[in-house]
Formats: C-alpha cells, sequence, structure tokens
C-alpha cells in the first residue's frame, strides 16, 4: 500500500493510499481512520474500498505531518563522510529535524534570506509502526511500517556556526517528505534500493541504500537502546555522497530550480526552489 | 499566575493556576481550557474562579506535556563552558531535547543500564506566549508567556559518542519540568534570579540568571531568525557551573538521590533518582 494524506477542492487532509494502476487515491477516512498516523497505529489493515479520486483531482499533502519524532542519521554512507571531510562514526549520529519543517512533493522550498548556502540531501527514510525500547535488532524489520522519501534540506553557513546541527535543518519548507510511505510488504530489499537526486534534470546523487553503514535493524536496536520508539517515528538514514556542499566548487540551492529525489519503489519527491 | 497541569483523584490532567496563600489549585478546565497549551495560546486571560482544590488532594503534572519543541542552549554560561573545557560560543549553541522525556516534579527520573554518567543540568527555562518569525530582541519580550525550571539530564557517555548531543539528553525521564509556569508578569526581571541545584541537600550548582552569555531577548531574535517561534514553544536557557561532567572527580546521578532545582520565584523541581 502507498499510504498518502490528500484533501479534495481545499477540504480538510484525509489518510488515502493510492492504486498506482488506475491512478486514483482510495480515501480512508471514510473507513474510519482520521489521519495517517491513525492508520500507521492501528492494527486493522484498511479494506479496498471504492470510494476513490482520480488522482489528478486531488491535492497530495506529506504522507506525516506531525510525527513524533524525526531522527535523522549523519554521515551514514562512507562516501558523504569523505566529501563532509568527516571521520566515520562509530556509532550512528543522531540528530533531529522539527516537524513544522515539512512540507510535500510539489510544494516550494523556501530560500530565506538568512542562509546563504542552502544545501539538498536526498535520504531514504523509514517510519515506525509498532513502537517499542530496547528492541534487538533480529527483530527490527517487525517494527517497521514502511518507507519514504526526505530531502534533508540543511543551511550549511546556520550548520557550521555552532557544533550542533539541528536547528540549520529545521528551517520552514526544509524537510520535503513523501510523496508516500510505502509498506513495508512491498519492498523485498530495502538496502538494495536505487537513491538519486536531480536538480532541473542533472543527476547530483546517485548511489544505492546497499552503501548505508548503520543499516535498518541497527539503527533501530541503537536509537531505541536509548530512547522508546513510537508509531510515527521518523528515521531517515542518511544522504550519499554529491552534496552541494562536497562539490568543487561548492553548490547551493538557486531560486528558481526544482530538486527531485527518487528511491527505487518509492516514487518521486519533487520541490520547485523559490526566494523568501 | 503560575500555571499547573493536575489532576484530580485519578481523573485526566486539567490545567489550573497554584494560589500560594491559600495552597489551593484553581481548575481552570471547567472554564472552558483543555490544557495549559490551551491556556498558553488563549488571548482571554483566565478569571478567577470558585472551582478549587486543596494542594495536597491534587497530583501536579509536568506544565506542559507536549509543547511544539524544546529549544535547549548549550554553553550558555561563562564558568560552565570552562569547566566542560569548550569555547564559549559565537552563536547560541541551540539543541533539542525531545517531548517524551518531560515529567512532573516529584516524579523519578530513571537512570537506565545504558549510560554509566547521568548528569544533572539545572536550567531557567521560558515559555513562547505568542508565536513569531523574525522577532526583534527589542520586541521579544511581548513574546515570552512565562517562566519554568527544567533539568536537563544528559548521559554524557552517549553525548560524547557523537557529535550530535541531542539524543543523550532525551532518554525517558530525562526531562524534569515545572511545577508551574509562572507568567512573566510576575517576574520583575528575569535576568537578576538565583539558581541552584541541590543533591540531598548539598549545593552543587549556585549562580545568578545575570550571568547568561545569551539572554532571552538575543536568544528569541535568533532562534526566530531561522525558526519561526510558535506558542508553547520551551527554550531552556543552559545550565551554569557546576555539573558532574565539570567536577574532580566527576560525579553522576545516583539511584537514591533526590536532586532539586530552585530558580528564585519559580519555586522547586525536586526529582527522586531510581534504577531502571
Amino acid at each position: 500500500m502507498k499510504l498518502v494524506s490528500f484533501s479534495v477542492a481545499g477540504g480538510a487532509e484525509r489518510p488515502g493510499y493510492l492504486l498506482d494502476d488506475t491512478a486514483e487515491v482510495v480515501d480512508l477516512h471514510n473507513a474510519g481512520f482520521a489521519s495517517t498516523l491513525e492508520v500507521i497505529t492501528s492494527t486493522v489493515a484498511p479494506e479496498l474500498s471504492s470510494d476513490r479520486y482520480p488522482l489528478s483531482a486531488v491535492k497530495i499533502h506529506a504522507p506525516l505531518s506531525n510525527p513524533p519524532r524525526i531522527f535523522c542519521i549523519g554521515l551514514n554512507y562512507r562516501d558523504h563522510a569523505a566529501e563532509s571531510k568527516m571521520e566515520l562514526p562509530k556509532f550512528p549520529v543522531v540528530f533531529f529535524k522539527m516537524a513544522p519543517s515539512i512540507i510535500a512533493t510539489g510544494e516550494a522550498i523556501v530560500l530565506p534570506p538568512i542562509t546563504n548556502e542552502p544545501d539538498y540531501e536526498a535520504e531514504f527514510a523509514f517510519v515506525i509502526g509498532k513502537g517499542g525500547y530496547r528492541i534487538f535488532a533480529e527483530h527490527a524489520m517487525e517494527h517497521v511500517y514502511g518507507y519514504t522519501i526526505l530531502n534533508d534540506v540543511s543551511a550549511r553557513d546556520i550548520q557550521f556556526s555552532t557544533s550542533q546541527w539541528s536547528l540549520s535543518k529545521s528551517l520552514p519548507t526544509f524537510c520535503p517528505l513523501g510523496p508516500a510511505i510505502v509498506t513495508a510488504d512491498e519492498i523485498t530489499d530495502p538496502h538494495a534500493l536505487g537513491i538519486s537526486l536531480a536538480i532541473d534534470g542533472e543527476i547530483l546523487q546517485n548511489s544505492n541504500t546497499r552503501e548505508l553503514i548503520f543499516r535498518i535493524p541497527e539503527l533501530i536496536e541503537y536509537i531505541s537502546s536509548i530512547t522508546p520508539l513510537l508509531p510515527g517515528d521518523i528515521v531517515s538514514t542518511g544522504t550519499p555522497a554529491g552534496v552541494g556542499l562536497g562539490r568543487t566548487p561548492k553548490r547551493w540551492l538557486r531560486a528558481g530550480e526544482t530538486v527531485t529525489v527518487s528511491v527505487e519503489g518509492l516514487g518521486e519527491l519533487t520541490n520547485p526552489v523559490v526566494a523568501g
């Protein structure tokens, strides 16, 4: 199932799922789910419903607008750690993005004057279904509800003005997310997915989730050894090489561009960039 | 007003305010406020009500259990930066604690086996009333709803195992908060308040908010220049010297102890420490 949040004709956001074959969205609100978070936390799987809209008639929102937390993993691809001139971490480097920064596919990344170095980061993210504390790696996959795409937009000048990164990654619109949460059953091997990012068609990041240093079971074991994971928590697994910071010359996001992150099986997350 | 969250006889949490003189809690739930966050975001001040309980008959909860965000400022007292062997920051060092870690006064700080270096940090915190983006320092105080106490409990071994601090400060129960949010009108000068921390009566931190490097208006201007502040956001202003990390020998929290943080005019935040 490709879980989405959508609205029709300016109405309230509601959960649904995408039918790729017919380009339709099935309404889950009338099936008793108030939000995508309710679908994720429910133990009852939604049934196929005849309550459908053509995809062209709906607005797609971010698939989760208020997750309990967005855990982000830094330096989790060898080539990106190298281009950032940072050592490979012995433990996962965890920081947070803040939910008010979330935007949907199609919505604009707004570049404010406070940063001169806005950068992109293509990331493969997973969403927790069943929460848990002290989860062992061998049981970790039972806690994954599904997968999505996250663009970890970062203000590099703010990021490196102090030692702590979270604030520089939590500017408004700096967390494009989606388009959908693809449930775990649809992805045979989450550690063998192509991941790429293109700006106006030029491919700038191109890797595969098999290159992850800390994989999903290790990340779940590590984080949940410290703090319980909750249903709806997002864990964004880090970005591969090719970010603007790592290029010569450095290459920042510019108003007028369009950024597209693609992950095999998860679709495309596309956002225009505008000045704010 | 001393805004609190309380419950009676195991019932649901509800907002109220403390009457120090008579040791009573005035119920604001029946006045139409579902939560303390609703009181904070409301433009209508609660009226004095006759709907009261004796303080001895209620349980006091944390005054905000689900703030949008908890911004924490690192190294914001000169003496603490020195004892941490870190340079004085040029900009406020901002990290986050996560809301699921919040506990009330009287509740136990639980020390899990994952850390061998649990530490305390007495902090003076403020709560945003009116949100805003790009707030100038000279207007910042208009955005402060009130003040409270926060103990930024930290797992030092986890904190320094990577470069990013937030996760090590977000273990369960690692965010004692309260007992109340004292509204801004009751505090003549928030930059002249004694702040101290004692364990079992031994004073280990003892300073004054006049020693803050970045004061409230500068913090509001800085944070809101990067991301809009929201009603109910908590900003914890950092800790003075005397934390366990800065002592010789280092001194960690131990099960069986009781930690009390006091800030002039804001009361006392007291938590027993237990093994988990």
